[in-house]
């Protein structure tokens, strides 16, 4: 089996084990380079990357492995013409990942995860979220006929069980520390026979990563000039630089393109680290956001982020506020019929910032994550606009539109 | 520009103008036969499927076309394994129409009537729904650059409302029977500048038939012995067919799948027509079902699809009761990791019942469409089941962990 490489100390440590962090720093762990090779169009996400993943680690040798999918990835990539014009970058583009099975970005983290559980024998799977993670986990422990546990904090607001609940898994609510509740479920994982796929998992990682690979195919195997995304726990951004290095390295590609992270500024551990020059996320106390998928006040990844951007990598870390990103949210359902979840327009709010500052040009092609769909967070429409109804008679129609066309 | 053709009396209708109905015979037009050729990979739908299509009045000829999207169409279609088995169809698949853009199938019809909207010049799209095709419409009306108007009944539940709203159409209750809102509509269209691309109109039609050829691409160019398919005003169930016929009588197939249409036993006017033999959807009052998305007591395609089964199209129709499309939801998300809208769990209701009856056989590859996602109406999931939460503290967590699993 091949073996894990800690991302802090660079340590070789036992792939054949379930685990996440590292036993001697406890930084989280990473999947070595890959092979390469084509990209196979019209299979399973898994198999379509297979040359650029652990294929063995992840059971897909042979022509009768089993592939796990719910048909995740292949979402689509949008050139927003008009939103881009107005807010000086006429080549932006979205990625809409909420059109993924579950609804976010995570199924193709699950998707990855869920497989290497079931290649390794555990007939559980679970993880540690609130959200998209959560409905993701479920769906696809669902799928792959394994019991999947989710823990969540017990004071989850009832109305965000239901997209979990859905696909019944074993829902506990823990009282006490988030942070601590994750380490935690690493620490029981392996006793008690449950795969925790939590966000910095080496394999969630691997599957996460196939956006970036992605995205290089889906711009004709040329790069962006830059690509923002939404930065929580900083597993995914990671996954995204581990991908374009990756292409890099196998001389796919003669550059990285600059990956811009973005955090509400109500809970920006990493960003405010990255602006003060240190090595480690901010300590944060209660997040304040309206963008809660975004709002994680210790970011498991967070130090590795910082690291890597310390280390040269071509990482960025910028803040939104609020009002930002609720005019990016608005803007993009109004004038482009995009409609992502709040933390999801973040990257659109910080593009425009960005724009405006002079730090995103007008030539460049850029790329804004669209990390979840709309409908899956439907209280800031409910709360910040309550939608009115004008009625009328079916007589009283014709006057009714002619006055308001 | 190409004309249309009549359902019903076949009569040749100006196809430059905006109609969906005969102005003799009241039926639904259609566009005429197609050219064929190849399928073009990685495109936007209406170019991906543009030699089925009439392009010219799409718009779509010259390479330098404005060709509208928001990445709709490529959906799963996913091997049901588990469920199969257990309900005695080994080969039963599901096509996930859940993943579109604005999560249900009615993006594909969507897509090509606003591309003809603005093909004609039009400023304004419209529809009269009250669920998917509203907010499907608001979207590409909001992605087109269009004013959307958007009909619904004035007593539509105000949390319906919202992810229609999310895209800012112009939106009015309208009091008043829901069948004459809908001949209502047609009628203002042209007159007051608004394209209302209803269940029936001919491009929304075209669009639609595109899971058919999408279905047979999938399949690498063969054909499921049987399609089941969720039946509220028919036209999707008339585009599907219109698609496999095409396919047919260009030489692509030596055949055209049984069709199987789905009917909520509370309003199933097309259904008990179709067991009565009669041609033209039997009269219904009040729906009463749990399946709100497939509950139209006056079906605009419903005398169409009835008459091609009486000239030997391969159309059945079969009702579900509400126990039985509840048991489908719960057993997709359960088993199969998919979570579907109830009416859109009803083909699996269906297959299940054909499959005990005999009428499907377990050598035959049967494909359900779920046409719409779950966290569109989370309803049933709210009101059937509301969510427990077991909370333990951090100390108590692997007990609790131990004991459940």
């Amino acid at each position: 089996m091949e073996n894990l490489l800690c991302t802090g100390c660079r340590r070789e440590v036992d792939g054949g084990l379930w685990q996440a962090r590292c036993p001697e720093c406890g930084e989280p762990l990473e999947v070595g380079p890959p092979r390469g090779g084509s990209v196979l169009d019209g299979a399973p996400l898994l198999v379509r990357f297979a040359n650029f993943l652990p294929r063995r680690a992840l059971g897909l040798e042979g022509p009768a492995a089993p592939v796990l999918s719910l048909g995740e990835g292949n979402t689509p990539l949008l050139h927003l013409e008009t939103i881009g014009e107005r807010i000086g970058l006429p080549r932006l583009f979205v990625k809409v990942e909420g059109t993924n099975p579950t609804g976010s970005f995570k199924d193709r983290g699950s998707v990855a995860g869920v497989q290497r559980a079931r290649a390794l024998g555990f007939r559980a799977v679970g993880t540690v979220s609130t959200g998209n993670m959560a409905s993701s986990m479920a769906a696809y422990g669902a799928r792959a006929g394994m019991r999947a546990v989710v823990l969540v904090s017990a004071s989850i607001p009832r109305a965000k069980l239901a997209p979990i609940a859905a696909y019944n898994p074993l829902l506990i609510g823990v009282e006490g520390d988030y942070g601590r509740l994750y380490h935690l479920s690493l620490e029981l994982g392996p006793k008690l026979g449950i795969a925790f796929v939590n966000s910095d998992d080496p394999y969630r990682v691997e599957g996460q990563k196939t956006l970036a690979l992605e995205l290089w195919q889906q711009l004709r195997r040329q790069l962006p000039d830059a690509v923002v995304v939404p930065v929580s726990s900083g597993g995914h951004m990671a996954a995204l630089l581990k991908g374009f290095k990756e292409l890099h390295a196998l001389g796919y590609t003669e550059r990285v393109p600059r990956l811009i992270g973005v955090q509400a500024a109500g809970c920006a551990p990493i960003a405010t680290a990255y602006q003060q020059g240190a090595d480690t996320p901010a300590a944060w106390g209660e997040p304040r956001t309206i963008a809660k998928a975004i709002a994680n006040p210790s970011p498991p990844s967070g130090r590795r982020l910082l690291q890597a951007a310390k280390n040269g990598a071509p990482l960025h870390f910028v803040t939104v506020t609020d009002e930002e990103i609720m005019a990016a949210y608005w803007r993009l359902a109004h004038e482009a019929g995009v409609f992502a979840q709040p933390d999801a327009a973040a990257p659109v709010a910080a593009a425009q910032k960005l724009a405006a500052s002079g730090l995103l040009r007008p030539d460049e092609t850029v790329v804004a994550i669209l990390t979840g769909h709309g409908t899956k967070d439907l209280t800031p429409l409910e709360s910040n606009a309550p939608v009115s109804l004008r009625t009328c008679t079916l007589d009283e129609l014709p006057r009714v539109l002619e006055r308001a066309l």
